[in-house]
């Protein structure tokens, strides 16, 4: 179901019931003993509601995972809680069982503060990997934001804020419709920039006849007010994430942290409603909407990135086809440097289709562009062989920032998207970082 | 069997019987009817022996693959020839019928000019995919190489020196060792620098349960006069490519057009061996010996490249995962600019080994850093946990332009060994091209 939504301010504070805080604790210590970050960013953030919620997340599955997905595996098994705690500038990831004991300690403080029943709060970490988290300064932390709770669009901006690790800008939205006899809202905050190509499942398994994804962490937090079973939200979240989160990609690293979460207060009374009903497809397609709109801000704010790219294989043999021949445009280095170059170069592109585990047949192969979401393409390639398109036509539609990649194997019906990013300077710049600061150092 | 070889001048000519030459012929008009090339580097080499050789050859198991691949299989599964054309500059890939017949007339004329016997030249090509050849150059270069041909090192280098593209430098190698009552040679060279990570095989398609490799185009020719039989020769070279040209990547991407061959036409008159004999296991050893230095100069010659780091993973649960854990750290974009920032951030290489297909447990995990070839390691994680070395002292293992990298994952005996590289700025700003100019665009 595609549909349009209306969007409206206040993130995930727009639903009723929800309060959000970020404050700065200084966690980014990397074990020095000496706060080591410059400009005190916010760095801990706390979201509550004020009834317990139904609950569902989404896991890595790396299988290398930080203690925080650990702990909410568990949590959210159970389908009840009400609060998350996160912070950024460490994932608690390699961090062994002080790590366990550390994200427990997180949650444990945060329902006490907020007085909340044990096991209702959640907890979500990014940041380096393999270093053990400041747990004084992240106690007062929790201390400071839990004073700090609000409802205005402000105290959802800074909890926003407060998730950021590379990031350049807070990602947030929210919308408001209809449902089951009420107007119901969903808010959203999401956190990406580097090791992003998430592959998250319910269990943090992979399942097995599944397309695997790569990663890097994002850490996205949904609430809404409507009245939904938890089974129901798992499962409206589980296809949510399969059409936006999991079909992203910034530089193909999974992380080990990635994860979504969703709580649902039933707050706007709508009439509940069941699985395959009409308003579990309104729900279904609100909440797809909070994802993907969430996932392309991730890709848009990509460390270093300049061109966004909408891959979208078509007519491959089958589904598994048409994401792998996808994944392998979108993650390859030759293909992504043309991007940032604005170079229209099919011959890299098709290459990267040839060494997929795709079948291609070579002679079979359409490849053309368009503009976000236009119809009106521009092919370079039809069945293998260049169209009379001019050099300068095609540097023309790969010069804007955002373009859509068509690809037609001609083999089948199987088809999939990935929102991709370019390879630029600045990405590996930021990325090797300077080992004389390792404050400068990402996960 | 490890072994030391006798290096000896002369590369490919340094086997008794073989000839080379490499010209200038302005091959690289990317279609634009003028000569764009600047500084006329050669572009066209011939490589012939005085009489026919046993051949073998492995090639690209990209789908979509060169006419020049497809040229080359038919005629060294025939089992013999005597000649070789190669031009840089155009890839000959994806140019349909025009382009597999522009292969058959390369082959065509330089028998001619030759006067060898038909079907017995070979073909390679290597630039831009998707261009026709400018064939009435190509024809002139072949004309113009032949009278140029001669057996002293300077006709070796030039040849290496045309089948160059972003190469910075010829890759050339010659050894001399004791066979079957004589001394006999092998020589080689072969170009790289982007599109590397071959995964060949004799058929050019992927053998089921082998690993599967990506990759950039590399060729490679390889001369000797040991007397063999072609299905020895093949058998030979097949397990010395898998254990070096396809144990290397760059940057990941499988060309259209990697291809190796050998032409053994027998002139030391070493006494025939049997497979499986001491003398197949020497000349193994030896084939072997000239492949992997060939395949490490691709290496540290890649587009961009610093630092050349050989990732050894160990204790895998099976060679298939040991190959997959390797391949997803050599490849992992922060794996990689990590190393070029000189980070010995085990971080990114625990979360790269997590996300990979392979086994891996997380507390059983030991990352460790050595000299090239040194059993002295300095290990950063054992059983996942951190150890006591300092962050000094591993930025200090992790500093020379070549190190090792050792993973254990203690889960079983397989082990596998990727030449890998680091991912840096000249990388990304190399292959975005400049769009108002066409000639900087590569393959």
């Amino acid at each position: 179901m595609q549909a349009k939504f209306k969007r409206i301010p206040g993130a995930i504070v727009a639903p009723k019931g929800f309060q959000a805080a970020g404050v700065f604790c200084d966690i980014k210590r990397l074990g020095t003993g000496k706060g080591s970050h410059k400009g005190a960013k916010r760095d801990l953030a706390l979201l509550v509601s004020d009834k317990p919620c139904a609950v569902a997340g989404m896991f890595t599955t790396n299988q290398i995972c930080a203690a925080p997905v650990k702990v909410c595996l568990d949590r959210v098994a159970r389908g009840a809680a009400q609060a998350v705690v996160i912070n950024s500038g460490n994932a608690n990831a390699c961090t062994g069982k002080q790590g366990l004991e550390d994200a427990k300690t997180m949650t444990r403080l945060t329902e006490q503060v907020l007085r909340l029943k044990a096991g209702y709060a959640l907890v979500g970490s990014t940041g380096r990997i393999g270093v053990a988290l400041p747990m004084k300064q992240v106690k007062a932390g929790i201390q400071a934001a839990a004073k700090e709770l609000g409802a205005t669009e402000d105290h959802a901006a800074r909890a926003a804020e407060a998730i950021m690790t590379s990031d350049s800008r807070p990602k947030q939205v929210a919308i408001e419709f209809a449902l089951g006899g009420r107007r119901v809202r969903l808010g959203g905050m999401c956190k990406g920039a580097g090791m992003i190509q998430p592959g998250m499942s319910g269990t943090g398994r992979r399942p097995a006849a599944q397309p695997q994804g790569l990663h890097a962490t994002m850490l996205a937090f949904i609430t809404t007010d409507v009245v939904i079973e938890s089974k129901l939200l798992q499962s409206a979240l589980q296809e949510a994430v399969a059409n936006s989160f999991n079909r992203i990609t910034v530089d193909g690293d999974m992380s080990t942290n990635d994860t979504v979460l969703v709580l649902a207060n039933g707050r706007a009374g709508n009439t509940s409603f069941q699985s395959g009903s009409r308003d579990s497809r309104i729900f279904g397609a609100a909440l797809q909407y909070v994802c993907l709109e969430l996932a392309k801000m991730i890709v848009r704010d990509g460390e270093g990135v300049h061109r966004v790219v909408t891959v979208r294989v078509t007519r491959a043999k089958s589904l598994a086809d048409a994401d792998t021949a996808a994944r392998s445009v979108a993650n390859s280095a030759l293909v992504k440097t043309s991007w940032h170059g604005g170079d229209p170069n099919w011959g890299r592109i098709i290459d990267a289709l040839g060494y997929s585990a795709a079948t291609v047949v070579e002679n079979k192969v359409d490849i053309g562009y368009s503009a976000p979401g236009s119809r009106q393409i521009v092919w370079s390639l039809k069945r293998g062989q260049p169209t009379s398109a001019t050099y300068r036509t095609l540097c023309a539609a790969v010069e804007p920032l955002e373009f859509d990649l068509h690809i037609r194997l001609n083999l089948g019906v199987g088809s999939a998207v990935m929102y991709a990013a370019d390879l630029t300077e600045q990405y590996v710049d930021f990325n090797k970082g300077d080992v004389t600061d390792p404050s400068t150092l990402g996960g």
